[in-house]
């Protein structure tokens, strides 16, 4: 589904909203209290705000584009246990800068790259699939992954978990990358959802052709939980 | 919805049910191996139970004043993450009782309370609000969130998390409370769910100014995820 | 239901599927890097997958008859928070072993017994029971509630997890076993699902008077809350 047209909503507050039951939201001065609570330096006096009920890997890639375009930082990386009854996680990213006009740009960023970076998400009744790659990653995905700042890096996500497990074999045999990180449901990495999630990097055709890899085995495999559905992507692949 | 009237179940240890899929049972004389295992003081010879499937808020304000009408204590307040594929909690709280019949009449209190603490409770598709006050906290409300017993307290509530930061900047600024704490996906407070918490005391009239502030704002917020449903109260709102 | 005929997949290494949502698969020679990341000895060049969104208790009591029943040892027990938004588990394990054709093995002993390990759940709108039962307990028992080998060994489990408080009394108390353990949605043992698991050994009447009681007892309780839905075994009682 393509982002919604957003609802008018008059707060200045309010940014924007996308696939994923995802919000944008910016707070020019952030209240010094809840700088404290939230242990953010009083140095971002704005921060932009976007959140979701579905989707991690989506949003930190867009959110790693966001870092990249803007001149804002990203403080907060939180992965909720959610995807409304699926088996993922939602998402919580916070972004800081000195000036609102910032932070808004960073949230008006991530918002608009979101439809792209569902292209690799595929669903069905019985899990999902998610690939993401990057030509150079920043700090959005070394904060979240280890990703090394300026490399190629991808990842392989499998629901459920066990599906994971072989796709990351895959992607680690199919080509010559590195292995950044595995994750799974009680090792840390996830929110004790019901996920395998493989992260590499390498030279940046060598990580596509382990995320192709990766991705042909994991959709027969999803497939045969639910052979009457087709797995289709949720936009339009990218990688 | 009001609380469903009870099936006719034959067991002494029941005593009811309410709203939000809770049930409310009692132990007259715990097993030494459960006491153990559950890690209560043997002193409480009688336990009061009630857990639910969705909310937390409101069972854990409904207990502070089970607490607070009772010859019980609160021994156990724990949040599972459920909802029933929604973006929050259930929960599970004990009350312990030199007597059983404090340890029900603990229950009893509790599940009366739930309809009245559900009535700032907000969903829509996409997420939901919570809203609690109490003029004076008492001792679940302490041990759950750290209110100060015998002060106001409140608490805003918003999933996706997102909407609960911009609503705790709201709540901050709209009177003078002091912050209690700020509880988010992945910092702690919650179990990995899609909520932020923001709780604050301060004298009765700025505690439910800054509730009344945030609420109008969330309810803006989480309108533009899910536009067509008017975001009404669960029972009939109290604060 | 009964375990579904799984779709022609032409993966080599694709086992199966069965109840649950659950899949079985084969790596006959893990990826050097991946044995790494997942911090798996090497000696075990072969590893058999279960993955399933729904059930742990059928799936680890599976898993210990198929490790009683092959050259093959159980490596990775892992409780993601799951059952499509129910308030359990999902589970992930993976065994470990010398030769491909012993873990292929162990998958489909582990597969096979899904039915029967799914025959004492019994589920409603408003949540679930499970009764597990083994008159002589091995390593994925051990592994996973530290359960003593050799011994006979059950657990009960109630959700949401009030019921399973209840009952965790009514087992302890309707024979003479000893408690294993005793988990619960937030100190341990769970992933904040929204369950009370109880633990107990002892001699094998024993174990299997505490189960009856405590499904007597849970079925009225859970039975409460959906009084329009008759509570019925997934499959096949077998206790």
């Amino acid at each position: 589904a393509p982002a919604k047209a957003p609802k008018a909503c008059q707060l200045t507050e309010f940014v924007g909203t996308a696939i994923g039951n995802t919000i944008g939201m910016v707070i020019a001065n952030v209240d010094p209290a809840l700088h404290d609570a939230m242990k953010i330096d009083k140095k971002y006096r704005s921060i932009g705000i976007v959140g979701a009920r579905t989707g991690a890997g989506p949003h930190i890639f867009a959110a790693d584009e966001a870092v990249k375009a803007t001149n804002s930082e990203v403080l907060v990386i939180e992965l909720p246990r959610d995807t409304e009854g699926g088996a993922g996680h939602g998402s919580l990213i916070i972004f800081g800068a000195a000036d609102v006009s910032d932070a808004r740009r960073a949230v008006e960023v991530m918002l608009s790259e979101l439809d792209r970076t569902f292209g690799d998400v595929y669903g069905n009744a019985a899990g999902h699939l998610e690939f993401q790659y990057t030509a150079r990653a920043s700090f959005a995905l070394n904060k979240a992954f280890g990703a090394p700042i300026g490399q190629a890096f991808g990842i392989t996500v499998g629901a459920p978990a066990a599906i994971g497990v072989l796709m990351a074999d895959t992607a680690a045999k199919a080509a010559t990358v590195d292995t950044v990180g595995y994750a799974s449901p009680g090792n840390g990495g996830t929110s004790y959802s019901n996920e395998v999630i493989y992260m590499f990097s390498g030279d940046s055709g060598a990580v596509r052709q382990s995320i192709h890899a990766a991705r042909d085995v994991g959709k027969q495999l999803l497939g045969t939980l639910d052979p009457t559905t087709e797995l289709k992507s949720t936009t339009t692949p990218y990688i």
